[in-house]
């Protein structure tokens, strides 16, 4: 059975590609999915995305996911900087867990420098466009199949 | 002729393979120089590395590419928290930029969290290993290219 | 077709009226709302309201009226301090933004000097009781129809 | 008829007994839920309970009691750092409130010391384990009862 | 005998509509005092006006209007930053008290979000250009006519 | 031989019954004393009390009982935020330690919620009074028999 | 001649005895002054005495008196936390300088705790009432005659 | 029978006299005492003095003065800084307290300007040398007296 | 006809020359004023002085300069760190703004560090002396009249 | 008549040698006092040795030796971070002064960093075991005697 | 024999009118140097300048500078926010140091506003363009020649 | 073999004995690593040294060393507060560290407190002259030897 990757969005990034396209790319979540599904379905992984501007939402799915995957890629948008919950929702899991955010939010306010995920994360891929998502899925599905480094 | 991608290594990567592998991988510099120069020809670019434990030695080589390169990834190790000379240095380009490390800063000491190159580069790649570097060309490639942002 | 302004409650707001009437006054949400759509369609605009304790949900209704609405009032309660995710929500439009709180916020807890709307908005109305939101109102028409500062 | 006593749980303790039993103790929710309403019940007492990851839904619960309940029992969990709405709903009521956190959390991360409970509960029972909710309502049932502190 | 209302205008107002009228309005300051007097007087009440570039001057101003008015309507300009003795002087009254900024200080320099005077203001109008000045005079009249909240 | 659980309690609270009963309670030390040792002998434990406004004191008093006891329970007042020479004597020991509070130390003085015991403390009991020191004694003595955290 | 001593008294202290006399105590500033003058004469020092709102009238005082006195006794009210004009102009001076405060500046505002003067006065008395003018008189005449600090 | 003045000394100030004159005064601690119960007497007081180098010690003492004074002075010299239990203590009685420091903390180590007893204090003499204990002893006896202020 | 350079002198600067030459020089004011006339003279343009003690008055001075003039040096002194009124003056104009200070303030007390003005203004010169002001002269005219920077 | 070194320890370390050897070392404090009297007597100097975990017995006995003395060694441990009236008490003195820890403090809890002794002491040993003792020592009587350097 | 003043130039400045010409002038370094060394020599004195990205390099310089040259000027470029090490070296000299910034530094990054030079150099020159270091020259040529300060 | 130290010298240490003798001795780095060599080699060791102005340097010279040497005594002089690379450099290593400061840190500018090595190294020896060096390095012998504590 392949081994399956849960990819979170966190709030506000079910607008993608309808607002702003000069900062977060004129795709829309689903074309993202859909390109992240076939690309993991092409490589023998299977993959679910969930979307939320509900915090609530996003635990409860961490919560179900319990036993049922073998990583996670999220992009807890302003959740990065607010939810202790989801923190500790993703804590329940011992599993690879990738970071990403489509624009640096190092070049944006303060306060998006202060995350309550990147210190939990495996790692973190910031600001590289929607393209960071496909990044997050090469990398997560060799560590997952416990590629050398540089294969 | 191809595009040219400069590749800089702060101090203490010259090490790599040499020390901690468990937390650095077991791949040396060379190795790690190697993948990039390969992969990069194979898609058309040409690249180059240079790694220094000397600030200066940095700034120079940075200053040195003004116009011959067309992209930069850069794993600052140890001056991200402390060199504003080599930012002053990176700023006098106007090109994609692309910070790596292979560690994932925000788990370890609070003053790596400090950075003076996040917020002048387009974005990171932080905690995914040595791949982080090859995950880095392939954004960087992608970006020269004009590439959609999921192709 | 007349323009619309949409008005937001946020968390406890619901409760008005029937909890410390010495701070918020004696009127419910509902009486509030009913003055608020009798003064907007008297001057020729249209009005709807929205409550909610559930972040999620306002940062659901706010990108619903993407595209429908020319202006917003809000009054974000609790989620003045707490929630990256409505502030995210406002930023999609582009629009006259005025934030409304009831009671002085500057003579309570240090927290509630501290907002993640203040800076995205056009102004503030704070400490007028719940006339604020009629002077908010009045405002926001104003601003809608261009009219002269001092009309 | 019985004094009642409400008994919230903030996001993820659904998951206790599934998940860190060294921390958290091996006994579900039900079970603690299960073992208060007894207690309350041999003591003269009714007691409901209420669980949640919605920030939302805890403050709707929170409202629904009122006027209803006489003292309150709450682990807010992640929601002690960053609920603001939650807070606010609590001094809706003007009653007894104990809040209860299972595991010690000034050992912990140091955002965990931060809390928008502590300053308006009566108290607070902290890192005395599951153990805690049943000192909780000890606590809860004596100042219900206007016990003399020693009885 | 009408209730009388003072107005005060801090440092540079004098200005208004001499300079950045993008910012602040075209209207200068005795367009809005004549404005504010002239809606004052139409309702029954009666308003005068004083503006200063000197601090001392508003303070002795303020003093000499104890016992002469009802209510006191401020924009303090950069006093609101600097000046503990205008805070002092305005607690000599205890009267209503609305604090206008023309522009939203919020949007601006770090240190025009500190002020002297908000916590001891009845409440603030912030942002929303000379027409703060007429809102706040509406406010000022409800309350000093005892009217309900929604009239 | 029995289990023996040391109570030590910090400076003034050889006061207690004598001053603001509305806050502490009208019960003397001596009172408190007398119901813990009655409580933990019915249930086969010894206790031993110790007050002192001595810093000196306590930790004499804590360094003598190493290898005589089997649990700490401490109200350390005062010294909670000035002692790390009563810190240091408990960190001797690797027993149980429960840290009581009388009054909700996070409803004062801003410099009461810093603790220089609470990261070393098994666990606390913050605000429900000297029922507070009972508690403590129940927790105590279940964690002493290992008792499941519901019996 | 006799040696003379400035008082000068900060904005708003001209207020004395017309407001607060629970705070202010009900005395005139003319009385405080009268007081002041008796005290010194009889004392066979000449002393004058200066108030204003103005922070510039103080300085300009202060300057003038370059010369033609051996001590000052201030109390900068409100300009102690925001005058570094008034601070500068003491400066000039290499004279005994008491600071008074008729209140406790330490139970008010935080900012109240921060002062331009106490760090270059020989000392302050603080908190007593309007009889700190005069306590802070009968030590400035004990400096100036060199009088034994029991005398 | 007279009214008790308790005057408090902490710790090494027994030293006055033997140290560095230059910034204490050459008198001692003896002579001050005298001096203070001296001038009491003759004004129809009692006094009594306590000097300890013991944290411990001055709380005690000041337990002991419980129902037995009138009002206390105190140079709580390093304890200033550092004692909360002598706070405590102090806040047992509802007395008038003066605060005494000889020299002018503000001008020495910046930890010496944070204090646990200005804001519980109702004054303070700072930097008037020893002659600040005869000035506080005025102050406090006229306290007593219901003096008027300028008497 | 020549452009007009507006110099602005600070609190005390009047007494330059009478007090602490050996920090600001043993020159008037006076003396400095003549020489920048003579120099200014020389070189084709006119220059007229304000100094005052008070801020207001040189807010006044600084609105009626508008239209007026062509560059603005300015010595705040004290006002640096205080004037937000003087600072929000300048920004009326749109003019070449040199600030002067004499003596270093990066070595003197650490609140002359933080300045209203420095980042409004084209450029500082601090700390040589009152030769300062030539220079600022020099510099000054050189950018009006469109010099070569090394001419 | 020799000259005499006064080694003075803080509280807790009375224990040592009989917790945590590998911290500490397995040494008792008898057997490095004896150590220290022996190598100083050997060098001819004579030594006593004082440890208290009292802080005013600390206070006491470097007063006692006011005058008998010629060099002080301490480690004040705990009294570190915490005690102004040892670093009081040090200051009574003007001889050499040198801080011993046993363990690297800076390696240890964040408040360990920060020390009351520090900035007065003539130097620091840290982290060097209890031979830091002996080293300090060999410092103290090499500085008493007016040794070179690298003698 | 003339007088020797030496210029210093921080890393990047090799770059002067290569890049940004807006922002630092288009001449090149060379040109400034140039200019600077005729200066001098027209005014009897001898100058010589050193550029580099290398701290150490510049460490070097200075070190061997000592007692060769009778005044510093530095543009410390990004050394300034960086570099102890430059600091110690311009310490072991006791000379005239002006510090120059081409740009207002003030107006930049928050972390250019601090500066390990300012509080040892003589003074500064910042904003002025490359006209800084002409206006540096004058003022350490008038220095060197104790010129009066308005000649 | 003998086991091996190596000895390195931060910037500006080669200038010992050149400047300042009052602090820093009058021996020059010569002088002291001939004393060091003479020492270690009668004691059986071999020992090395190294000074660098240049950080990278330094990080070479450490990276060198790997597998070469049994331990490290290093005074990073102003490196200790600037140099992450250094402290990367010694990471690699795993073996005894000692860090030695001449004069004391603790007693010069603020920044001199903070420090990249101390929590990293074995321990400190600071403000003890370049005699600190030689007590380095007998407790880096005795280190090596296993030598007991007091031996």
């Amino acid at each position: 059975m392949p081994k399956h990757i849960l990819v979170l969005h966190g709030p506000n990034l079910n607008m993608l590609g309808k607002r702003e396209p000069q900062i977060y790319g004129k795709l829309s979540l689903r074309d993202i999915n859909t390109a992240l599904e076939k690309k993991a379905c092409a490589a023998g992984f299977s993959l679910s995305t969930f979307q939320s501007n509900h915090e609530g939402a996003l635990v409860d799915r961490v919560q179900e996911a319990l036993g049922q995957i073998h990583g996670i890629i999220i992009n807890p948008a302003a959740f990065t900087h607010t939810s202790v919950a989801i923190r500790d929702a993703l804590l329940l899991h011992d599993l690879p867990l990738i970071e990403v955010h489509i624009s640096n939010i190092h070049k944006r306010e303060a306060f998006r420098s202060q995350s309550y995920i990147s210190d939990i994360a495996t790692g973190q891929i910031v600001g590289l466009g929607i393209r960071g998502y496909l990044l997050a899925l090469d990398a997560m599905m060799a560590i997952l199949t416990d590629k050398e480094d540089l294969m």
